[in-house]
């Protein structure tokens, strides 16, 4: 039995276990002064230092704040190739449209993606995580869905499982169905349903599917049909949706129980109020919003109706190139209107309910022992800090991850 | 004679001397395959790797992209006190005059920065400016301005100068006016002009007097009076204008021949051809813009109206918390319309012109050999990269700061 209790928490910061909707997202527990016992990766016991249980092996954390570990609920970290041609082309005024003509854009990821081995795609990844896991995220989700053929969908994930052996946080993979063939669209997706899927359950390649449902990508009726068959293999499902237009994927997510509906820019109120109506985690991505300069999804609003936002950073070559869970968080609060506990809230238990965890995400007895030390001793910095990394220490299943190590 | 060769530079990209201005900031020279030779300090030769001199002393820099060290030439990076309530209850709904009712705002910081010793102040400070060499900042401006008193301004300058003992780039003096007294306002101004001036000139604690020429803040006749009494004293004047409303700050700027006019996100047509016309740098600071969630200067129009624009963090804690010169050129990117060239330029040549300096920012012979070893063979990746830091090692005078020494 592995005993550690951590010490010299100035702050020790949590949401309660999750997930938490609307006005019940702001109410954080804040202790002072404060100790954690970890036993076997497991938070044993919180509470005042000087009421601390005598243990052997104690880790002084040396006055900082403490939160939990983030939860990135939805990456692209698997890619090969750049998009930086594309990235000065658009700045330079170049039309999309143009871009894709010039061999830029999506597809060239898929090329680039589809023609890497797995152990390139884990070569390339890997220090994307890691920066990932130093910027405070225990946990991230990674999808596939930059595959020109199923064979390269499932290289994708085969990369994901090779990346958790070594990755000290949890990797969630996704099956993500992410761009429609240029013919034979209902053969692909009687393919997705009828081979892909249930390959992918076969061989425990991902624990969710999700379907980008947009006018440029696939239809309402045939993201239902892909999710009807995930869900009928026992997978969790989750959509891209209202990215461009509310076509009805925000609608059908509810319907569907999905785990989450990502994206939502163009939901209006009747998204706003279904969702606030659900379960279903509504995930921003502000990193999105930043770098293409599109509207924000309506985050405040969703809040406020009493549904339950998560945030990610959506790492991605194209539309966001952001390496980091904690400036997700800041970004959150400046471009979505989330207050810096909606936000801590977003990127902890409600993060973790959109990626079906319930294990984690609060600091309370019974979680896993994922947790960040901050540099500060107010936890605020945690969403304050533009441009510097706010988190010290990265602690996952009360292992401490020196930053050397990564 | 110390001399060494730099090599292994996938990429060297530099702007040409400057200060650049319209256009031409986008023409950024790009050598492949590059090798730089130092020699005391300074860049002694730059060219193809396979045309280097031979010399005894060489460093690999492993295949990465090599660009100038960024000049941050805005920064109000000594403080004391926080302002994270202040963030919090911003977040939260409350109007800033209520927050300023409870004792926040600028004047808490005054108070706090006031009440502070100049060793207080170094040792807040230093951090800050550490991350901002890190992400890349190898020269950066530091203002003072939170004095409430004249005392206070020196003290604020006395540590800056301690700073700079230790600080291995270098740091920029100016001594600040920015905030009017509640009830003299004249004699405050004589007092600045008569006493103030020529004893900061007397010690040589500020190499340029800034005002912030605002309705809340400075008059321009009063911005006037101060700034002609910095020139007669040999001082480099600059202004902080055209922040909320563009009162005449900017034709002021032209009219003197300031170093920089800075701010700039109310300015309309007539301050973009005044800046176009003059030898004035236009800097902008889009931290502020995702800070506070206000308009951005026109940045874009700047540059194709033919200015010379520059970019500053802003660092400050209630306006502008980013530690990172880097990513006030991603933000500069996204939020302001600049290309990637652009961004690189308004960094570099044009930034160290808004501090009067001519011998750096550009990696030619004769320049100062401040420079940047970024993770990427890409230098594009340096504005593109959120979330991270793209610079891998910082190179000041030719020494190669360790970031554990930091
Ligand atoms: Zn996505
Ligand atoms: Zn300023």
């Amino acid at each position: 039995m592995a005993e550690t209790l951590f010490t010299g928490i100035a702050q020790l910061v949590t949401p309660a276990p999750g997930p938490q909707r609307g006005a019940a997202m702001r109410e954080l527990a804040r202790l002072e002064n404060a100790a954690l016992l970890v036993r076997d990766g497991v938070i044993a016991w919180v509470g005042a230092e000087k009421d601390a249980p005598k243990v052997s092996q104690t880790h002084d954390l040396g006055g900082v704040a403490v939160v939990p570990g983030l939860i990135d609920p939805h990456t692209h970290a698997i890619w090969a190739g750049d998009r930086l041609a594309d990235f000065e082309a658009r700045l330079a005024g170049v039309p999309y449209e143009e871009i894709l003509a010039r061999g830029g854009g999506i597809r060239s990821t898929m090329r680039a993606t589809a023609a890497a081995s797995v152990g390139e795609l884990v070569h390339l990844a890997r220090p994307r995580l890691e920066a990932l896991l130093r910027s405070g995220a225990t946990t991230a989700e990674v999808k596939s869905g930059y595959g020109l053929d199923f064979g390269a969908e499932v290289r994708m994930l085969e990369a994901v499982r090779e990346l958790e052996a070594t990755f000290p946080g949890t990797l969630a993979p996704t099956l993500l169905i992410h761009v429609p063939p240029t013919e034979g669209r209902e053969e692909y997706v009687r393919g997705v349903c009828e081979e892909l899927i249930p390959a992918v359950t076969a061989r425990g390649l991902a624990t969710a599917v999700d379907v980008f449902c947009e006018r440029e990508a696939f239809t309402v009726e045939e993201t239902r049909a892909i999710l009807m068959a995930a869900r009928a293999r026992g997978l969790g499902v989750k959509l891209h949706a209202d990215q461009f237009h509310a076509l009805g994927g925000v609608e059908l997510a509810c319907e569907l129980g999905a785990l989450s509906v990502d994206h939502l820019e163009a939901s209006g109120e009747g998204q706003v109020a279904a969702l606030a109506a659900s379960n279903t985690v509504a995930t921003v991505l502000p990193g999105v919003t930043l770098h293409l300069g599109l509207p924000a999804a309506p985050a405040r609003r969703l809040v406020d109706a009493g549904a339950c936002v998560a945030v990610g950073t959506d790492l991605n070559p194209g539309s966001s190139p952001l390496f980091s869970a904690a400036l997700a968080l800041a970004l959150a609060v400046r471009l979505c209107g989330l207050t810096p506990a909606e936000a801590l809230t977003a990127g902890t238990v409600n993060a973790a309910a959109a990626l079906g965890l319930r294990d984690r995400g609060a600091l309370v007895p019974g979680a896993r022992a994922d947790f960040l030390a901050l540099h500060s001793a107010d936890w605020r910095d945690l969403v304050y800090t533009l441009g510097e990394n706010p988190v010290r220490d990265v602690v996952v299943g009360g292992q401490h991850i020196k930053e050397t190590t990564l």
